[in-house]
């Protein structure tokens, strides 16, 4: 994309829009080429945002860099596994139906980039503690949906020594080195095994728990 | 450490112990740093070794990154999940062992830095075929010794519809996630829970299929 000029009514016009362009762009280059390896001088020229608009809506690359963590890669946990777990009728369910679509997507686009939550985690966790705080956050919603749901299976009135919050602890794990395996292979083989395994596992216990 | 000066009977006289001092600082490094992150120059600072020396056991860095994989990245592997499984009472048991291991030496160091295998995968295997033939070698064995472990529990004369390969690979997958959460939390919360998790599904399941 060629650099736009300066244009004062464009600033003026769509602030919100530029912002938004300059998150998308850091994002798809955080969660693939990474964070480091993405310089400001390219994201600017991959947004077509000028110096000075970069620079009003970012001071800094580590004010990008939370945006791209607290509205995309939240909005992405959100979109791929809260909604659809917290939808379904069961969590075994849900979970099924979450793995079902990120293999079909991942078959669609012929390559494994692994989750942008992992991506980002691993390499920026231990740089910042905002960065880090922030990625706690995502990982904290992710699993206590989970839990939520579990609990909402086993809506009993007897007691339970079911620990939802520690399945909901290995579901997050699992799901997440099948992904970095899947990556790792470029193969979906990791995930199918692991979507499988964990329905079975949990379709068994809450089963138990009834 | 100073540079040393090229010295042709320290080649002659040991030149294994030579590439293992370069093989061990190229692992500590790319597994901490990462690969591309570690310029070769520094290695060999890092190594006392000079240039020639280098040239001469690792032509390209390539050659280092593969040595690095086969030779200490599979070492790692064996003797902290392969070994002590193999030599526990049932998987179970072998498992939870490697866990409180692992969990141990994270408290005493006080710092998370990650799998290396996983650190390694996520940064090379989609970098170079090479790279990800000798990183998925290492996948394999070491999902295989577990599922071997799995089927060594229930040698039973009946037929059992237990999947080992399956929880093989959900076992992997969940350490792994669970240290990349860990690293990325700076805590080892994740890794006991998904431990405790794991060894109770084990039993569980084992127990069912006897």
């Amino acid at each position: 994309m060629a650099e736009r000029p300066a244009s004062p009514n464009r600033r003026t016009n769509d602030p919100e829009g530029l912002r938004q362009r300059l998150v998308d762009t850091a994002f798809a280059a955080f969660t693939t080429r990474g964070y480091h390896s993405s310089a400001l001088h390219e994201l600017k020229r991959e947004a077509g945002v000028t110096g000075g608009a970069l620079a009003h809506h970012f001071p800094t690359k580590k004010a990008l860099g939370l945006a791209v963590i607290e509205d995309r890669v939240a909005e992405a946990v959100e979109s791929t596994w809260i909604t659809p777990v917290r939808a379904a009728t069961t969590t075994a369910e849900g979970i099924q139906e979450v793995f079902t679509t990120i293999i079909s997507e991942l078959e669609r686009k012929g390559v494994v980039s692994g989750c942008p939550l992992n991506n980002l985690a691993l390499e920026l966790s231990r740089e910042d503690e905002a960065f880090q705080a922030a990625i706690e956050a995502i990982f904290l919603r992710w699993r206590t949906a989970i839990a939520d749901k579990l609990r909402a299976d086993l809506r009993v009135d007897r007691a339970c020594d079911f620990d939802f919050d520690a399945m909901a602890t290995l579901v997050v794990a699992a799901y997440s080195g099948a992904m970095a395996m899947a990556k790792a292979t470029q193969s979906v083989a990791p995930l199918k095994v692991c979507g499988e395994q964990l329905t079975s596992i949990i379709r068994n216990q809450t089963q138990q728990g009834r």
